[in-house]
């Protein structure tokens, strides 16, 4: 037979209200008490059917989490800490990699939709996607402008920019150049972009079409080397651009830091370990995680209210020996 | 009112089973047909409501990713393959970081068992998870041996361990010292740490005995080359350590690989674009993932068939500067 939440309520010698705000993470439950009811779950083997109950309850405790790729340090450092939040307040993270691929990211709009997630966090690039528009949808986006109404989380990308560039310069660099992403791309990641324009007299910035095509940067970043001979200084928008330039000024014997400087942004832990004389931007990624779940929640929580609509928490730089 | 299946059909002029078959990935159907039926879906804002249809079908279509952190180069570029096959076949995935904690991972796996998960693929080091040995429902460990019923997906790391000490044997090394995780981690990775056992004459393994903390990885390491000045090869259990490696060779004013060569194990993306300098050997990550959701997919359709117990993928030495 079955076991039921009344059967542990029984073992635990506590009522089922509080074998219910052990299940939920909901309220104020003693650590022994709570002991005391996981005990008894595990010998009884109880498992509530979470199904049945998020169709009573109309709240399925799923959050989607859309991403370009997991496989990106800046983004799985981002997720684990999304997914852990996400966990200790009681929901679940459903993962989607859009692989840059509008079709891809409009069936995992729908899908999450169909399976009623309470909520969803996208950080990815495409724009069109319709099912973000409705306007009952919680959504938070992370540095990516998804609609005039949702509200946006990131990491002060101007100062960010100002931060790298005017670093380079004060490091002696006169011909800074600057590697970002496609500027179609209305990231508020652009905005570190327009900080190094503002700050360079003749600024020349290159575009990579494919941010996640390690050969192509290669070639891109070969060809930019060789037509700007007198660059002394490459502020790159993330830190595995900045790594394919230190691998490419090493081929072709370009002394870093000595002839060329760089500068990457992220500062993620797997960038700073395993190229740990990377200088770089740091940004909070926990910070970023903390306050996207938090407005998502809010927003769950109460429909109405009023988010604020873009939040750049602060960054940080790393000086390390590429610069 | 709300849209139905009906709906969309008669806007696609297909029949109902033929929108039911886009919904769900199932049979042939024409590229010409699934484009009209998802214009139907847009044209008409249609969600199918899965939470119903799956207490109707008996079966959720998520399966569940337990990993001891996506923040992780392995884990992470394992789990992008995973959750893209599955999305391919029509499955979502429930993302879970168990942080190496076991309370942390039998909430998991209850909360899985809850949602009524199709199935479950572990990649965590920890025993003594009761949920897992349900036998009815279906399980794939990846380097990992959860119970004796239970099949294991992997490298073929005694190949490996082999591949990378007989290197630096034939690159001149006398004083191969390896650096591994606590042998109490009854993973099939120990048959990388039995390979270099039966190799070399005098065998000095480490044990760390937390592989995720680089602090404590880099300490360790520092005093492993102290007390063994003689050392001129390491073989490490992973990129991540032999990155600390190489690091603290640096800053120990030890060249490699003049005075000392190093040799890695995993091989991602990660870490040859972030560090392309290092010798590995490198698993077929997206080989293990494929063979991974195979087999779930075998026991979700048929839960008494046979499936082998044991797999281990071919491997393949990459030589860098590091030897």
């Amino acid at each position: 037979m079955k076991v039921k939440l009344e059967d542990v309520a029984k073992r635990a010698e506590v009522s089922p209200t509080t074998v219910s705000r052990v299940l939920n993470n909901r309220g104020y439950i003693s650590e022994q008490t709570r002991k005391k009811v996981e005990k008894a779950i595990e010998e009884l083997n109880y498992y509530p059917n979470d199904i049945a109950r998020s169709l009573f309850k109309k709240r399925t405790n799923f959050i989607g989490l859309v991403l370009p790729t997991i496989n990106n340090p800046f983004f799985s450092e981002l997720a684990l800490y999304i997914e852990n939040i996400c966990s200790d307040l009681g929901y679940k993270v459903i993962l989607c990699n859009s692989l840059m691929q509008i079709d891809k990211e409009k069936a995992y709009a729908r899908m999450l939709i169909g399976h009623q997630v309470d909520g969803i966090i996208v950080c990815t690039y495409n724009r069109g996607v319709e099912a973000y528009k409705n306007p009952k949808l919680p959504i938070v986006a992370i540095d990516h402008y998804l609609s005039p109404t949702i509200p946006v989380v990131g990491s002060d990308n101007y100062a960010g920019g100002r931060m790298a560039v005017q670093h380079l310069i004060d490091q002696g660099c006169r011909s800074i150049i600057h590697i970002n992403g496609p500027i179609e791309l209305e990231t508020p990641t652009q905005m570190r972009r327009k900080a190094y324009e503002d700050l360079i007299d003749n600024p020349i910035t290159y575009e990579l079409i494919n941010l996640f095509d390690e050969e192509y940067t290669a070639v891109s970043i070969r060809q930019i080397l060789k037509k700007h001979p007198e660059t002394d200084g490459i502020f790159a928008s993330d830190d595995l651009i900045a790594a394919t330039c230190l691998k490419v000024a090493n081929e072709l014997n370009i002394q870093v830091p000595d002839q060329l400087k760089i500068v990457g942004y992220d500062g993620t832990e797997t960038v700073l370990r395993l190229l740990p004389q990377l200088t770089t931007i740091k940004q909070p990624i926990q910070e970023i995680a903390k306050t996207s779940v938090s407005k998502l929640m809010n927003l769950i929580e109460n429909p109405d209210c009023d988010e604020a609509l873009e939040t750049f928490l602060p960054i940080e730089l790393v000086i390390n020996e590429t610069t």
